[in-house]
């Protein structure tokens, strides 16, 4: 019952569709040792016309629903982002039982639990390598290689244009807004940069990477977000003289049956092998009771990597298409009624070291002042620098690493060293993390 | 036809088999959730009895091929090492119709012809996640996850004892032969350390990885191999002026046709984060045409780690047995038929650029004769330390870049500074990437 052809129903041709239209005719003959069938680009549809691009002999559309609707095509290959038609046009592919492929995280973040389930009832897969750290094989990872893990935390720069933009102010000392106007010029960032800036991206990709990792499902909303304009670059540069580098990280983390769910810029020793990852790379560390520490680095964007993500998805998918097998609808790892809904930390309750950097008359009063604030809060000091600066100065900077205390008992240390008459201005607060 | 027990056989009770029991109890209700049927460990065997380890209710022999006999076992997992029995055990089990799951990378690099043939003639999967880089899914990635790639290069620190002594080396300016008794006291080198040493352990896995990366058979005796105790602090400490570490790694890369294959130490920009790789860790970086750079790290070692390989590759098999399909036998990435014998290129037309040391006399003849025998073999310098030592001295040593060069090329300078009269002893060379 082996099938000569799976054929692919492609929607989108931006950058990502076009790349998976290269690999598809570059590994033309490989792939068909491989999978044992062709893979055939069938239907193709895009909004707007696009004379230039060859799609194969395909079909073109320029409705998206008529791939979901065309009989001959087996994967259909949602590339067209956005949670409105898109959700619409993956409903349309799973009713007709087809099997899907996307690259979008916002669309599964924001209506992954309808899908997944509408899939799994179908006995359709839904696959979606693309859609976190893009080339990166992490969700392949999770899924099979830690298969008999208990996965404890994953941890990653899951957003490349806010890794360019803080690699960029560390080597060079330059100002946020700066920089992500830089990014905006090349291609790195969008013209509405408040996604990638705020967090919002990261969470969308933590929330499915932690859900797989878990088999929990999680609300987006859940998750702490503190976007990466909050770094300045003497934060970065007092950062380096500690040992640390700053970057901006999404974390899940398993605090007994519940978990912490965070974005947010963070300090990492610069020994780890995570804080050499620079520039639009992106980067996920994953902790398992089995296996302990992997780190995964890769590209996170870019026409070529992700689409290498989603033809692998489309390779898999054919592979048993041709071998004569239904392709696995267990798409989340595990069957969705195994899944619970996951109880998320509240953020003053999640603990970690943290950064404090402020202004403080040079006296040895002003330091046992704010000394006593972090100890009558159970908050002790790992290290400290104080500049002297030159003796016309008021106040100089100081700058402290905490040990390990809760988000609600720095925020109070930080209420009360700001009060005090021997500080000026506000407590910069940064966390740390050493993995 | 779904069947609700998956058999194992466990053959060898070490280290790695009582990891493999371990996470098969531990993961027991999560597997039989994931899989949908249980993953019974049916029968152990192992020479040495071992009444310590619980067996978890499997049948006990003291015979390994009595578990390859049992009717009842689905996959054997061949946990035995070496490559006499463990090839006689592992064609038995193929011959009675089981899968099979191995971590033996010296059985596969030197037997792997006749046994992935055998499985394939059979129809059957013999998986070998754990073979190379323990608990890294390197295999899993080059042949799933890069499906549509062509791979270009593979790059790693596959051998964790070489990059324990070169890591306790560069932090404590210690000498190797000090570092590897330590090592062996630790555990992490064998009792006789030749072949982690001398780069046989790292060649056998490079063969193997890069047999699946390119589709060739290769003879792991075409690989070019130096020690890791070619490398002393005095070369570190120049390489890290320099902004290098050192690492051993394994390399192979496509050139035309062909395909360079070396193991060797080799410096590395310090700003790649491979560099940062440390201890007993391991690190593999692939290039390839639809992904770019991928780096994957994690423990390349160990009980738990290796066993989470291990029990990847049963749990994977075990989801196929359980979904009642034939799990595939496309174990190296495609039909064997279509595979071909590598070209390797010889060592002497390997080119990259290069790091030399010697010593020189301190004079602005001694330095031109030097560069002399460098350029008139058409080798630039990238950069140079000269060592200004005390005037007593007669002479100071001299630390070289060149740019890119044949190992025949820099053979033939060195052999040419060699014999300068104003230079004294040996050069030392070593090859320099920056990937």
């Amino acid at each position: 019952m082996t099938k000569r052809s799976v054929n692919i129903g492609l929607c989108g041709l931006g950058t990502v569709g076009q790349g998976v239209i290269e690999l598809l005719a570059e590994g033309g003959d490989v792939l068909r040792t491989r999978v044992g069938a062709d893979i055939a680009l069938r239907h193709c549809a895009t909004r707007t016309p696009k004379p230039e691009i060859n799609t194969l002999g395909a079909t073109e559309s320029r409705d998206v629903f008529a791939v979901a609707q065309d009989p001959e095509v087996d994967v259909l290959v949602e590339l067209i982002g956005g949670t409105t038609v898109a959700k619409d046009l993956v409903v349309a592919a799973l009713e007709q039982g087809k099997h899907v492929v996307t690259a979008n995280k916002a669309l599964l973040a924001e209506h992954g639990e309808t899908l997944f389930a509408l899939a799994e009832a179908k006995g359709l897969t839904l696959r979606f390598e693309a859609a976190v750290a893009g080339g990166i094989p992490i969700i392949e990872t999770v899924k099979s290689s830690l298969a008999t893990n208990h996965v404890t935390s994953v941890a990653g720069i899951i957003n490349g244009t806010g890794n360019f933009i803080l690699t960029e102010m560390a080597a060079k000392g330059r100002e946020f807004a700066d920089v992500l106007e830089e990014a905006q010029a090349l291609g790195y960032a969008e013209a509405d940069p408040t996604f990638d800036v705020d967090g919002t991206d990261a969470a969308q990709k933590l929330v499915l990477l932690a859900s797989l990792a878990f088999g929990q499902r999680i609300d987006v909303a859940s998750v702490f977000k503190q976007g990466v304009d909050s770094v300045s670059p003497t934060d970065i540069d007092y950062a380096r003289e500690l040992g640390f580098c700053i970057k901006h990280l999404g974390i899940a983390k398993r605090q007994g049956s519940a978990i912490e769910l965070r974005v947010h810029p963070t300090l990492i020793p610069k020994s780890k092998a995570i804080a050499q990852v620079d520039g639009v790379l992106n980067a996920v560390m994953i902790n398992a009771s089995g296996v302990g520490e992997l780190l995964l680095v890769g590209p996170g964007a870019g026409s070529r990597p992700t689409a290498s993500a989603v033809t692998a998805d489309i390779a898999a998918i054919a592979l048993s298409i041709a071998k004569g097998d239904q392709p696995s609808a267990l798409n989340m790892g595990i069957p969705l009624a195994y899944f619970s809904t996951a109880s998320i930390v509240d953020i003053d309750h999640v603990s970690s070291s943290w950064y404090l950097r402020l202004e403080a008359e040079d006296t040895p009063g002003a330091m046992a002042a704010i000394t006593q604030c972090l100890s009558e809060r159970d908050i002790g000091i790992a290290s400290l620098i104080q500049k002297l600066d030159s003796p016309d100065v008021q106040r100089v900077p100081v700058v402290l690493l905490t040990d390990n205390a809760s988000t609600a008992a720095i925020a109070s240390a930080m209420k009360a060293i700001e009060a005090l008459p021997s500080v000026g201005g506000q407590v910069t607060s940064l966390r740390v993390e050493y993995f």
